[in-house]
């Protein structure tokens, strides 16, 4: 299912990230970062809040608006029942849909954002995505300072928040299409293989968006993926050659970006919702902005698996969501 | 942040229910009953994700159509990571969009899928919310084996999934106009009484819908809050009253109706997502066909937490999405 969309664009976003990615290659991109998983909270879950309500304040003061101008706020990150958006959203006093699609949170927020900004059924909205590592870590595996092993497979949550100022006003970037991913399922039981696990369901978003929309791959200038890591990505590229006979040329991952590659205590590469807007809002949007960019495919790839199932023995369902952007002519 | 919409209308619903439901007035409204909570599936998760798949097939099966005639499919759940809802996306293989609202996610559904069809940006689009009593408790509170006693003003979380079709083909029930509810968190830390948790959510969605649509109370035959219960649902009315000074004549609650009012073994009546929509989608609507309701304002209501949150002795947050319903001339 992709969306057209003629008068939506991104006029702003607020980056704020953690430790890690501060010591990564685009720290300097960032709005804000801090110096530990704390943020000032008791709690990594209340540390996470921190991150959003911060992101949104980012936004809020380059928009110089206030709380009360802000028709809507879509979020989700992935604590269980969505805890660090909801308290978020509690603080922020703003209308608020909560959304889940694990590591692709952020892309389905933008697609239903720009719905409603298309049809001027809103007049703005800020979309935000979240992560934690040390909350999604004690959440989904073990506390950090259990320090267990992990294959190299396994990607390394980000710390951080990333939120967007979606309006029909022409100024930033424009958000050109969304394409609604379908759950594919390919049978891997493997949760410390989430490149491998999500690598099918970001090629088939990306092969539905260019059906949707009679593109060829070479329209754009950048495809890039959310968190499938350094082995995750290279299964999308064989991949899509072997399904599709589609060549991801102009092809990145956020996973691999977001962190410097030399650094072998992030195993894979980045994850989490945080993950790929942290790269897109910061270093890739700078280059869009300067033109070296003009159209990039956004494809951000969930894991829609709980503890709860993987314990269960079953296989993990995948999702990815895609967002089309362009400069601003 | 209120939305109209002319020409939406949920075509037609799909209701299926679990044990306790069966034995509750409603019986013979439900398009499908189970004996049990397994519904033939090994764990109460997945059991969860079939009751949302049968629901789908119901819709599907009533409408004449096959799972790729649908556009879309939004759907949420209070398990950990919303996984009924992803493992059932991951059998049905429609377009879908993951979402959390907790109990008021039903009605979150609708909002988005209404504002896609107002603008004709879909044809279609399939809408579920659910839940499962043991895999909720389990969850949220103690495996139910364990038998723990509960304060009189706990809740009992329904079993069920209910799915609405929504077109804007005249036909049904015209979905008139939606509410976003902002987060309110009064204080309250009892995650035993999330009626009064919500109570205040439910009161400034509705004081809120009025004041954007310009109506009085008086304008609905019925005012339907999701899972408040029989305490929940007395403070609403004082709430309304002391702060908006609205009488809430025309009220009722899902949560007070989804059982048998003599049976206390629901201490003060049904919650969970499947709640309200359960309700909703099978009595009221059938009064609403035979002309006895022309106009019901649905409000769903939702409390934020986790239990991570109220162990960390955080108060609760809660919110309410609202949708205008009104019988197609």
């Amino acid at each position: 299912m992709t969306f057209q969309y003629k008068n939506v664009y991104i006029n702003e976003v607020g980056t704020v990230a953690g430790p890690y990615e501060k010591k990564g290659p685009f720290n300097s991109y960032y709005d804000k970062t801090y110096e530990n998983f704390y943020m000032g909270k008791p709690t990594w879950e209340q540390a996470e809040s921190k991150l959003i309500e911060d992101s949104v304040d980012v936004v809020l003061n380059k928009i110089g608006k206030t709380k009360f101008d802000i028709d809507l706020h879509i979020s989700g990150d992935l604590l269980n029942q969505t805890v660090a958006s909801n308290y978020a959203a509690s603080s922020l006093g703003i209308p608020f849909l909560g959304i889940y699609s694990a590591c692709a949170t952020s892309m389905e927020g933008l697609i239903i954002a720009a719905n409603m900004i298309e049809a001027k059924s809103i007049k703005n909205c800020i979309c935000t995505a979240s992560s934690h590592n040390n909350a999604a870590e004690k959440q989904f595996r073990y506390p950090v300072e259990y320090g267990g092993p992990k294959p190299k497979t396994t990607t390394f949550t980000a710390t951080g928040a990333a939120s967007s100022y979606l309006t029909y006003h022409k100024s930033g970037i424009k958000v050109d299409s969304g394409t609604v991913g379908i759950v594919k399922d390919m049978g891997i039981k493997d949760a410390y293989h989430m490149g491998a696990v999500m690598a099918p369901a970001a090629a088939e978003t990306i092969y539905r968006h260019l059906m949707d929309t009679k593109r060829e791959i070479g329209y754009y200038d950048l495809v890039l993926t959310g968190d499938l890591g350094i082995y995750g990505k290279e299964i999308l590229k064989e991949y899509m050659m072997t399904e599709y006979n589609i060549n991801l040329k102009h092809y990145d991952d956020s996973a691999c970006m977001i962190y410097d590659p030399n650094n072998k205590e992030h195993y894979a590469g980045g994850s989490g919702p945080a993950c790929l807007p942290l790269v897109a809002y910061s270093y890739i949007f700078d280059k869009m902005r300067k033109g070296e960019y003009k159209r990039v495919l956004l494809v951000a790839t969930g894991a829609l698996m709980s503890p709860s199932m993987v314990n269960q023995k079953l296989s993990i369902p995948s999702i990815a969501h895609a967002i089309s952007l362009e400069v601003v002519e």
